[in-house]
């Protein structure tokens, strides 16, 4: 099949792609389309150390089991079930966990990926595929809802104004907290002031130790330090994206302000799809382009460049 | 009056020191002993950019108003009671505050000191004066008691055998939870079982995601980061101790493993005088030296000695 692999830093288009994980016991799933995250760019770095095929955010057809036929989106930690945290119900901390596209489980940049049945959730019927393909981002942000209690009397900073930072501002939204997103593009803000979400360009921004919540969506090592500017003191700061180099930080504010500082990764897959399908998130004008599979060293570039948001990999028609 | 001031990142005795502060408001309290902190330590090396008196660990004689004659300890941030966080009952992070020894405002090091008269609390007469110096301390360790839900069910890692690191081993082994302290001197490790406090030499500490909570008392760059080795995934690091410097640290690992990271400073007095009075908190096999006030520099010598618990500083024997 054909598949886009990274290997020893590099990416292939390969057009004969050996599947190296045995179906038992996992459903196969032919990919209708899929979407290039921020990750799969860090992957590309070298974080995580990733060698197979890439892609997490996806939508595709069941080849088996109880959704046969139906198109399906995948959450991407593969648990065993039996472990402490699988049984403290925390399955997406399994310690013996592939992630899929991320950590030993071949992606979705493919024809067709491997995945267990119980992550599998249909798509509804009214929900177009290249809107289910940011179920994974989505529920990434409603991660932050199960991790906090943000409510309507709650000041929230986001900071980044790319894919995550708007799915973030989006899903906060929701709380009625008092939203503003801190980036760098006009059109980007734009975007989101068509929401109705405020915003402001980061030249403009002052931070003064003023937020209930700050999420940090830069996915850039500057992001944390303004956070902490930007943050009330035993206020909360959201850390969504990962940088995968080391770099010289400051502890001391967390201490003196007794800061709370979050990691915040995976989300549930139901709410992010049903937000998506009620349209209390929209996600359309997300969508900066789409690319054929075989173009996808092309869609990477791109999705590379600042002035974009989401980047789409079109794999096939139906399947 | 005689006083050890902090100019220029170096110490001096001064026999004639001319309070800076004005008595309007404040009550004069004749010091009778104060203890050597490792923020004293910090402070000497630049942090919070201090100059003036230092001294934040102390008991004394109040000099009027409802506390006069009896002895007192004192919390150190003394607040304006109206800013946002005075009324949101954060008087601790006052945006106007001051903070006795550590930000404009003169400390205990001295033969006496102003202090708001809302911060004193009497010392019980069954307390001896060297013990209730530790009442600081003690209460910054009780304040991880308010800021997280430690129990029995829990495993508790704490980093450092230190000053800091012992009191925090007491003050959490109130909860029953499991306790090990991780620490490199064999004698300080043995004050601690001689509590009953499991312990372990650092170079036989194998770090495994394991702990509920991790709490990092070593004042060193080194913690966090081995923090971050102990903590389980959504498990809780506590940051106790500030080091002044940058330090280069990956903040990946808080992310996927979604840990959450609460800096910790003051905390309540009450509880700590309590935690004293009736030796739920022994403090007694803490003290190293004691060193009468126109020694304080050769007790800074001695007390940025790894070699060391708590320094004392004698100041008066009654007043």
């Amino acid at each position: 099949m054909r598949a886009i692999t990274l290997f020893d830093g590099e990416l292939h288009f390969d057009a004969d792609y050996t599947p190296r994980d045995t179906p038992v016991g996992l459903v196969e799933v032919k990919v209708l389309k899929a979407g290039i995250c921020e990750t799969d760019l860090q992957l590309k770095q070298g974080y995580m150390g990733f060698s197979g095929v890439l892609g997490h955010e996806f939508v595709g057809v069941a080849q088996s089991g109880r959704f046969a036929g139906q198109r399906v989106v995948g959450e991407i930690n593969c648990t065993c079930g039996h472990c402490e945290f699988c049984q403290r119900e925390l399955p997406r901390h399994c310690e013996n966990r592939t992630v899929i596209g991320i950590l030993n489980h071949d992606g979705a940049f493919a024809d067709s990926l491997l995945v267990p049945e119980e992550n599998l959730h249909a798509v509804p019927d009214n929900v177009q595929t290249e809107h289910a393909v940011f179920t994974e981002p989505v529920a990434a942000a409603c991660r932050i809802l199960e991790q906090t209690h943000i409510n309507s009397d709650h000041s929230v900073v986001i900071l980044g104004d790319g894919r995550l930072g708007n799915l973030c501002a989006q899903v906060i939204s929701t709380t009625n907290a008092e939203v503003l997103v801190v980036g760098k593009h006009d059109w980007k803000l734009q975007r989101l002031n068509e929401l109705d979400i405020r915003t402001t360009r980061l030249s403009d921004f002052q931070p003064a130790l003023t937020a209930d919540f700050v999420v940090d969506c830069t996915g850039s090592p500057t992001g944390f330090p303004l956070s902490l500017q930007a943050v009330k003191p035993c206020g909360t700061v959201i850390l969504k994206t990962t940088v995968a180099a080391e770099q010289p930080l400051h502890l001391a504010p967390v201490v003196i302000n007794e800061v709370q500082v979050i990691g915040s990764r995976c989300g549930p897959f139901a709410p992010a799809l049903q937000m998506i399908a009620d349209k209390t998130v929209r996600v359309e004008s997300l969508i900066t382009a789409e690319y054929p599979l075989d173009q996808a060293i092309h869609a990477f570039r791109h999705a590379e460049q600042p002035d974009t948001l989401k980047v789409l990999l079109h794999v096939s028609d139906s399947v």
